[in-house]
């Protein structure tokens, strides 16, 4: 049965199994346990899917979440079900690693909104046995969070140990803080920032255009229908792709080269290197992501706005807050650059926190949050270790 | 006649009637003076669409030849035929402006492969009847410069007292200086590069792809069978306009404010006023232009790289040259940013070229060099001003 399920091009039926009967744990809120929606509306009853690794320790003081990005979902460091690709964050997860399994117990839920198994547009409405597609509510950061919130009451955790996530990771981290900033001891927002910026919404209406553009996309119901927006789909990753990267990055792996050839073809097909690494980019992302979750998570990112609920002062959010912060960013970063992290830090400092900040030197662009980066490493490692003398965690037993 | 040609929706027929018998001056090249492409194919019979304005003076020494940029025409100084709005460079071009058609004789010529009167796949093959598609041979940005030197020809000019462009302009301008360096007395190659980078080529790849996504494409031939890849150009547009633009100047002009309302719709309507500003820019844009030029365009100029005719040395390229050159970059410009034109400049003084830069500060990104920039238009002006004395033009008359 893996086995089938894992077959090069996912079909309907696959999509919504695994919506619905992801292959994590997960839980069911039934209808008595309501997620209230910034939207207005309550949803019930709804599911969280999420990993965990490790051992929660006898303290309950050893819990760390971990918030993945738009396109991640809760398999950070175990091969991931559908694509049978290591987990995306391996570099940082795992035995002996900065966020260490033998020493933690990291939980990692996947959005509500997304597509591996928390309630989302591909799931089945319970009140109509069909897929939701756009009937499923519009969701924001914070709505992710207080489902998080939710999962954690559900295992027993009243106090994260810290919280860590990249970009739209590290929006929830940001909310977190501010929503429950009794329940964050330390916290690391990771090239990322307070609010979506105009260009950043721009390059998501942009995909989001590129998935409703295409017929196959039926209003919405293409699961019901039996289609898939796959051309549309992939147009709108290919073009959020670049932004993840550098243009020294880009240049440093492909430069001009041509594929498989010296001269140019005089045609259209993917002359050079970096259009096949693109249309590759876009082909094997169809096959794991939903259409319509990238409608709804890209929504979420371009309406969270951390200071809208604070007068539209940040700092204000963070007032008082006890959390120990450590925020990075990445020198070559263009769709979050290093100025957003500036204006956490700054707003932190307004707000009286406790705050370390790191810009980290490379060309490696917004992706490099995810990659095996030294320097990211270390930092976050030394992070966790100090947080962790002064929380009293000494070892996995504490 | 006239109105129903510029009716708000253009169907095939108009397309066809303004690529075949477009609103401006045009010259049909007949089989006998065929036009050699960089492909290894002869187009053969070809026309040139142009617009000219002020006169030609007695000695010939007063040319100016603009070319556009890849989405422009030779509407440069009047009202555009299709669109109703005036040309696309009224604050540089007209009498008593910088490019000043009181004293010079300005040509401006539709690229081949265009589709506003030049030979392009929107153009009727003559060997069929209907119109080329994608049976039209891929163009370079020598090809356009090839046919531009037989229109200049054609006109009785046989050097130019100035040549300038922005972008793919600047691409003809530079490929002018090093194919026919003695045609040129001066030139003013304006926010764009020796070839295009791996990131460029990258987004002109993913419009490329949102294109060949639409169904209504039918493989190029979509003029012939009646339809229209309104959808996946207008998502092309879009994606293209953010990267002409800057953060700066999107935050300035919208910020994270929503569309006639104060708080978010829950919806994947157009929330913010950005993403209704992108949307418009893509249906207009569909209007006026052809979505296989929009393809034949993007790859001329992912192909040009002025080095490779030169053993990859752009020095080379401009080797005892006596143009005078003009090289201008904008701050915000991060299409074309200002390494781009330092590496021209660079060039240009390794071959000994006499040459001015200038890096203009401005927060508007890459379209900057067709707005009113009262910098850009003063260089220019001052530029010209001093070529002039230097050609020995005084008045309209010399």
């Amino acid at each position: 049965m893996s086995n089938s399920r894992s077959s090069a091009i996912r079909n309907a039926p696959d999509r919504v199994r695994e919506a619905d009967q992801p292959r994590s744990p997960f839980i069911v809120f039934e209808a008595d346990r309501p997620l209230k929606l910034d939207a207005g509306v309550e949803l019930a009853p709804f599911q969280i899917a999420y990993q965990t690794y490790g051992t929660l320790n006898a303290a309950r003081s050893n819990a760390v979440l971990l918030c993945h990005a738009l396109t991640g979902d809760q398999h950070v460091a175990n091969i991931h079900p559908v694509t049978g690709k290591p987990g995306w964050w391996e570099s940082m997860v795992g035995p002996g690693r900065p966020i260490d399994t033998d020493r933690y117990f990291i939980i990692c839920p996947n959005v509500i909104g997304g597509c591996m198994g928390s309630s989302g547009p591909s799931s089945t409405n319970p009140a109509t046995g069909h897929p939701w597609g756009l009937d499923f509510p519009v969701i924001t950061i914070r709505d992710m969070v207080r489902a998080q919130a939710m999962l954690l009451d559900h295992l027993g955790v009243d106090q994260l140990f810290s919280i860590a996530g990249g970009s739209m990771g590290g929006m929830q981290v940001l909310q977190w803080c501010t929503t429950y900033p009794d329940r964050v001891f330390s916290a690391l927002p990771l090239a990322t920032a307070t609010r979506h910026s105009a260009q950043n919404i721009a390059f998501h209406e942009v995909g989001r255009q590129a998935v409703m553009a295409d017929p196959e996309w039926r209003q919405g119901r293409y699961i019901f229908e039996g289609t898939e927006p796959r051309r549309g789909l992939a147009v709108a990753r290919m073009g959020a792709h670049i932004t993840y990267l550098s243009d020294a990055a880009l240049h440093r792996k492909f430069g001009r080269r041509f594929q498989d050839r010296s001269n140019p073809t005089f045609s259209f097909e993917a002359d050079f290197e970096v259009e096949n690494y693109l249309r590759h980019q876009g082909s094997t992302f169809v096959e794991r992501f939903d259409a319509n979750s990238y409608l709804y998570l890209t929504r979420a990112m371009d309406y969270f706005d951390l200071a809208a609920d604070y007068d539209g002062v940040v700092a204000k959010a963070f007032k008082g807050t006890s959390t120990r912060f450590c925020v990075i960013s990445f020198t070559s970063d263009w769709l979050f650059p290093t100025s957003d992290s500036r204006a956490i830090v700054h707003a932190l400092n307004a707000g009286g926190a406790r705050v370390s900040f790191a810009e980290i030197e490379t060309d490696k662009g917004h992706d490099a949050f995810l990659l095996d980066e030294p320097e990211l490493l270390a930092i976050v490692r030394g992070f966790l270790e100090s947080a962790g003398r002064a929380r009293g965690l000494t070892t996995a037993q504490d």
